[in-house]
């Protein structure tokens, strides 16, 4: 069963999370004086209308009009009941997911891609920068950046650039240009962590760049949060007044707290973060001021981290390996506000199969997280009698990953 | 603009074109007698239901209620203005395409795919056998056959199993087994003429096996008039009476069939096959009995052909190389209810390019086919100053064809 809202049904405005945290956010250090950050120092970056949405205490912030026309190409996205895997599982509970990967980048990620090209190409910004791993990032600032006609240079782990060559092909399909990271040494086979430090190397270096992030940062959770409002006129259709928990992976936060931000408020509602065993930031990191990059270039941030210098292994999910998380998302997280729990690939990789022979669709193994999570919600629920409703973030498709399931299918995989 | 039904709108019912047709269809021949076919004749192959869909003259069959079921995971799928499109062609033509890739296979194969396993489930066949080019079609009966529990074996064309490891893994996802064609020579890139050679004599040889086609035969195209009846209701809310052109690319004719054959009783409805240049069937082959397969085991039929030892050259578009079409296609054809031209693969590309460049999504080289026609017929009211209404069927994605996008940007497409 589907819930469609209609283009006329999209959501005007996104939802400011700020006023509604447990405590303020402690302010982002400058990584050279580590004094508290002004808006001058990030306008080199960034342009004036996201600085102004990072520190904002607005309820709400309006969508521009042409953000909401480029959204309207694939939102609202779908509210489907998973009544197949229901039926499988044998549980009371019903699981609802929100279907992200109907996006023309498969992804989440353009929920926060337009509206960056688009106030960048505002502010007169002819050429974005940024960094990607597993990819699925830098295809959303390629697509976004195609749509309002804005040069795109990508940073790309150099791992994943030599093993996903169809994400390169993606990016260069909507004219990006893309270059393995790191730039300086062909040799290595590069992180996260570094491929942002050579995006912000290259647009602080030049007068008609600016820099992009797809997570972490404030503007980037609030972009997101359409889903969540999205997902909240949908259970309303669907009969359903709240769900008992919210399910999302989590990286650097962004499709997480794009779905469970707007839930912040509903006292009732469990949010629950998932993350890989391996990099395992919220549930085995310290909180602390980090830098968000390998080099130290970017501010630091008030975050779990397991630090800035930490290097996870190759697993599958590389959306998930990053040292840090959003601040957005650690203070809710160290408040008590959300719960985190981690999985070894294997039993995510289970999940995503179980997933796709009864609903159809193969996630992404960022996604299975979410799926492995929810499934063990049915199963408490099964096990306790219980009519749980579980709602969990469907954020991308897993088309461009079979080489993961492929590892798996073939006892490849390793925990 | 995007115009979605409710999955309670779902169509109950398909078209049956058969009586609408400028003359009866000759009946298929066996292959041994060249006799008319008897139902007896292909009962070793394919369940009772689908052999009286093949023959009936009925002008409505109902959808059997477990088939909705599944159909309703991603259908209705959306009507889709491409405004985008039109404003970077300056056309006043008014672009619409029927979005079949948001199946959990990406392509309209699911569409035929899903009813042909219940149906063979439902008389206690445990087992189905096809074969696949690009992948396209087997992919979808590996999805179908997994909701329905049936065992499924893809015997995929060789130079594709080797070029397109995604596609292997999307059918072992979902639990298929697959193995490359021609399986007795290990050295032979393979066809889809031979490949259904192998497939045919596998099931023939099984008693719990049958057979499964995805394109050309009378049941499939039945099939496949959901999406030209889901379009119908849609254009209506959109404000359209009727389409001034229906646009589908056409290998065996399945997608083609799908969305032009419930507008075939419409009079003034232009309907519009575009095949690749290098395997030409409706604009350079001949009308003539002609084999399915290479080696002769299956039934002649009455179509166009290049002739079934015709080995179409290695173009990007697979889905399209064969060397025969649909009867029912090749009939409108003959008797002038249907036109068709052909494009070579760089102007294909090109369109392709420009979809993914205004709409954002990336096309299959199949459907870029259709895109190009659109185009050119968008041009063409430029030129006249008409307000053309377009409707073509954007048959599916081009997640797992990247690697053909990334020969045409790098300049090593041939024509």
């Amino acid at each position: 069963m589907r819930w469609n809202l209609s283009p006329d049904d999209l959501p005007t405005a996104w939802f400011n999370v700020a006023p509604h945290l447990p405590a303020p956010l402690e302010p982002p250090l400058h990584p050279g004086t580590r004094e508290p950050l002004g808006p001058e120092d990030l306008a080199p970056l960034f342009p004036v209308a996201l600085i102004a949405q990072e520190v904002s205490a607005e309820p709400t912030i309006e969508i521009p009009g042409p953000v909401l026309d480029v959204l309207r190409l694939w939102r609202p996205t779908p509210l489907v009941r998973a009544t197949r895997l229901e039926e499988a599982l044998g549980t009371p509970a019903r699981i609802y997911f929100k279907d992200e990967s109907v996006s023309p980048a498969g992804s989440h990620k353009p929920n926060t891609a337009v509206p960056q090209a688009y106030y960048n190409k505002a502010e007169g910004v002819e050429r974005l920068t940024t960094e990607t791993g597993a990819g699925q990032w830098g295809s959303a600032l390629a697509f976004a950046s195609s749509l309002f006609g804005l040069e795109c240079m990508v940073y790309m782990v150099r791992a994943s650039y030599e093993q996903k060559p169809y994400r390169r092909m993606l990016m260069e399909t909507w004219g990006a240009r893309v270059l393995p990271s790191p730039v300086d040494d062909a040799t290595h086979p590069g992180s996260l962590g570094s491929a942002i430090s050579d995006a912000v190397r290259d647009a602080a270096g030049r007068e008609d760049s600016h820099y992009s992030l797809g997570s972490v940062l404030n503007h980037v959770l609030l972009h997101q949060t359409i889903i969540g409002l999205e997902a909240k006129q949908q259970l309303e259709l669907a009969g359903e007044r709240l769900p008992d928990v919210v399910i999302g992976s989590c990286g650097g936060g962004s499709n997480l707290g794009g779905i469970s931000l707007p839930f912040v408020p509903d006292a009732g509602v469990r949010l629950v973060a998932v993350e890989p065993e391996s990099c395992p930031t919220l549930t085995a990191g310290r909180f602390d001021y980090d830098f968000g990059d390998t080099a130290g270039l970017t501010p630091l941030l008030p975050m779990y981290t397991l630090g800035h210098d930490f290097v996870p292994p190759p697993i599958h999910a590389g959306g998930l390996r990053y040292h840090g998380d959003s601040p957005i998302i650690s203070s809710l997280v160290k408040a008590g506000r959300m719960e985190a729990i981690a999985y070894p690939q294997s039993k995510v990789f289970e999940a995503g199969v179980q997933f796709a022979r009864t609903q159809g669709t193969v996630p992404a193994p960022e996604t299975a997280h979410a799926i492995r999570a929810a499934i063990d919600e049915a199963l408490a629920a099964k096990e306790q009698g219980e009519e749980r409703v579980i709602l969990f973030n469907y954020s991308g498709h897993g088309l461009l990953d079979l080489s993961a399931y492929d590892d798996y299918l073939h006892d490849r995989l390793m925990d």
